[in-house]
């Protein structure tokens, strides 16, 4: 049986972890941001601090790896305890791939620095990461607290990520078919924007390992998934 | 201690979850190997199918984590034995989301169904999804042989995938400048090759998570890592 002190040392691991992936989500939620205002002031200064950023991510997620790894062997931990480490393994690699969207959006405005659009596609662009990064920190929130029904609501409001993303879509489709000099900057803005929706998944993905760490099973397969765009059909954009 | 009796069936645990995740990279090829075929023929039948198809992979990875965690709870397992149950979670998942590129593909294919890019277009698209299916059953096989020095290997070949797709992108940004009506059927193409080389990421993914395992240490991170477009400027496809 564990004595006092050895469950006292166990809970500070774990409140460790638990601290490790908050600091985490904070730095890949600012990455992301600041990598979007690089790409709205068209600020490709910004852009190449970011780049550099991003393996701060990559070396904590292989220390969360390690630490939870050891906790494991040392503390042998049953149950809850032993899916809420393996929960932290999963949720550390999702932020990590979060630092990576943040990364991939900085080297794309450094690559189109100088290029503009209309001023509207930067207020969308803005208000679209902002959902994103909610729905990020509302489901490490509610993670933290162990907050199931906010856990869910997380899931259920990814359809709205999709539903902007898709506009945001077809508005820079429009942009590329307008003027063919538009093509290449506003590809990169495709991914840029495709990125973000995938930051609305890792969300989700968070959200599934919650619901899995706290209940001890999945939650059901069928939940709203990831891009809508192939529903963009060939004749509405080039019309 | 384990007894001989003990010893052995948590071999047999260890060799069913080795098992379970070569049929899931087996899977996971196929589908991104039909999902590319069903563009290259133009086969929105075979996209409608590969749709489907997609959650027996989400199933796959649950029932490997769960029977993962299940291990460890029961065996309480040291050392390489915990980090190859780690590494199982970890590749499970990587493999998962290979599936999601190939469901991703199929889904542009079945839009874009009706639309045709000069045929040399759909060699290179093959030669490349062979490229990136040949790094994963690569990473996969070495893996199960615990073969380091082929693991790295895998590591060091991801610039070609990248080298191909920056190739690609250029070759579909052309299309898309020279003729408007191309630019949705492109727009999807683009989103279809950069999965694929995401395929090679993944199978970077695994030879990191395999390396890990092995060595009880992560190679460096300095790793020739993913999309190199960013370096497509500006002036290159528009004139």
């Amino acid at each position: 049986m564990l004595t006092q002190h050895t469950v006292r040392s166990f809970d500070r691991e774990l409140d460790y972890l638990a601290k490790k992936i908050a600091e985490m989500g904070d730095h890949a939620c600012s990455i992301v941001e600041r990598s979007v205002k690089a790409i709205v002031q068209d600020d490709y200064r910004l852009a190449d601090e970011l780049i550099a950023e991003d393996v701060i991510l990559d070396k904590a997620e292989r220390e969360i790896d390690e630490k939870a790894i050891l906790v494991i062997a040392r503390r042998q931990p049953m149950a809850v305890d032993l899916r809420e480490i393996i929960g932290t393994i999963r949720i550390s690699s999702d932020l990590e791939r979060v630092g990576d969207m943040g990364k991939n959006i900085a080297k794309r405005a450094a690559v189109i620095a100088g290029t503009r659009q209309p001023s509207s596609f930067y207020s969308s662009l803005e208000a679209f990461v902002a959902l994103a990064l909610r729905q990020l920190n509302e489901v490490l929130d509610a993670y933290a607290k162990h907050s199931l029904d906010r856990i869910n609501a997380v899931r259920e409001r990814d359809g709205t990520i999709d539903a902007m993303y898709t506009s945001l879509f077809r508005e820079l489709l429009t942009y590329m078919v307008k003027d063919s000099h538009n093509i290449t900057a506003c590809t990169h803005l495709l991914f840029c924007t495709k990125n973000i929706e995938r930051i609305g998944d890792h969300a989700t993905n968070i959200a599934e390992t919650a619901h899995y760490v706290i209940t001890g099973s999945y939650p059901l397969l069928e939940r709203p998934k990831g891009d809508h765009t192939y529903e963009v059909g060939m004749r509405k954009e080039v019309s």
